[in-house]
């Protein structure tokens, strides 16, 4: 069991969904990341900020997941991180109907002295500045693992590029991966990011699953097809925390072992859409994910002897 | 080893991509569907019609593959059918800029007598009461697999869902797949197919690999993530191929030996895309098949032990 330092966001959400939508409601990507980690019982530390209004009652159930939430500073005169946004009908896509920095917009990263140590430190998707600042923080971590997102690449580009090369593995979506390289080919565009510095590049692909790549090698995990999505919110980060707390849970970060990361993150994910926000996943039990880690061997695994 | 028939177009292409063009070079859903299916030594024949312009050499070359070519007809003072389309940028979409049925107009199926006891039988693309003939000449065949496209949704969807209800097995591309249904999600727009009859729904996602549906089961088969296609004229055919071939080969029509077929169909058309037409089809061996089999088991299998 390693040490996990989560930096990302912890959020207010509003959302809307062709099913439904929601008042503020518990969000950002850290919140995400966590839950999912917390899964493995993974020993993560939360670093984040929130302002005045941000319930206790969120606070405590971080804590009563098992998560470490001394590095999460509440601003009492601020207002926590907002934003509100509109899935079209195919779910691929959204608007985003607001976006409200707030306490973000100065946020300066203090990572628990307890977990200066970890060896696993996720990056949200944050201002590359941060994910820096954090990094800084550490003592040697064994992985890091960078998230990001096109706006970042669109207004702090040199920024993003310096963190990127600090970094063991990149998690990214097809469209940035192809934005940040301007390589169509997945294949070409993750060759290109292993060049930038890190040894894992990781391209999500949303209802179409997730490519691992290292070196000349290359593993793929489905999302498991749904009769319905219902909220796609938070899906990105839940498959960050179920790879990260699954890596730091098993201290083996070899790529076989990310192989097993992956298809857990992938699980997790299939859970988070079926409810908004983190209603799913603070609610899914130890046997339903059992179940669906057969779903996902069921879909995946054949037998073939190569004659 | 089961005697496989193979109904669908013998024809000319001419292929723009991004890549270059070509004239009029050999094609057609039969030509693809007999060439893959020829990797297995298959006992195949093709039933489809050819103008008298249609080279020897062609028919030769399908011989030489092992495809038995009595159901073949020559119409020495007809011409071949002619498609002509040409791909975007992202080769995932392509514009159609000639269709000339020319022989295809009258086109009435003969299967050979020593063929009208086979076990499989692929239906490729073509006019749904051309499919039907052929259904019709059949003695109690075990499997028969149906491809089809949106243009016979458009023109004759009531004599497209007779021949569904006839039909084992429907492979049909996910967009096609929500047009037939009115389904979004493919798991709804599958279960729906079944209920039209088959027992199994194969829904192609392209680029996204392929979903095999039965009754409650899914099986999913990624696309190989390649660092270029240079011509993706073809490759649905050929997954079909592979497809039945490896069907036809085993005699297994199970729903744990149809998750090794799609593997193998898979691995064909991934072949097929590297070069324009069926050349890369014709010169692959089987070394580097197997090679490819090695590709698709290292992206795909993991060692999860669920407790």
């Amino acid at each position: 069991m390693s040490k996990l330092v989560i930096v990302g966001t912890v959020a207010f959400d509003a959302i809307e969904t062709p099913f439904g939508k929601t008042d503020k409601i518990l969000g950002g990507a850290a919140t995400y990341i966590g839950l999912a980690a917390s899964k493995f019982n993974a020993d993560g530390a939360i670093v984040s900020i929130v302002g005045g209004d941000f319930p206790e009652d969120y606070i405590a159930m971080l804590e009563n997941n098992g998560l470490d939430i001394e590095g999460l500073e509440i601003v009492e005169e601020g207002k926590t991180f907002f934003w509100s946004g509109k899935y079209h009908n195919d779910m691929n896509s959204r608007d985003t109907l607001a976006t409200e920095l707030n306490v973000l917009e100065h946020f300066n990263p203090k990572v628990p002295s307890d977990y200066a140590d970890a060896e696993v430190v996720m990056l949200g998707n944050l201002h590359p500045m941060v994910q820096i600042g954090v990094i800084e923080q550490m003592n040697n971590p064994k992985l890091i693992v960078l998230d990001t997102m096109n706006f970042w690449m669109d207004n702090t580009l040199s920024e993003l590029k310096q963190v990127i090369s600090k970094v063991n593995v990149v998690t990214i979506n097809d469209e940035e991966a192809r934005q940040l390289t301007g390589e169509y080919s997945l294949v070409v565009a993750a060759k290109e990011i292993m060049e930038m510095g890190p040894d894992y590049v990781v391209i999500k692909k949303g209802e179409h699953g997730a490519l691992l790549f290292h070196e000349e090698e290359v593993f793929f995990a489905p999302a498991l097809p749904l009769e319905e999505v219902f909220d796609p919110t938070g899906a990105g980060d839940t498959f960050a925390g179920g790879f990260t707390g699954y890596l730091a849970k098993t201290g083996d970060y070899s790529f076989e072992n990310m192989k097993n990361a992956i298809i857990y993150g992938s699980a997790l994910a299939s859970f988070c859409v079926e409810k908004f926000g983190t209603e799913r996943l603070l609610n899914v039990s130890k046997k339903e994910i059992q179940r669906r880690l057969k779903q996902f061997q069921d879909l995946t695994q054949f037998d073939i002897e190569i004659t």
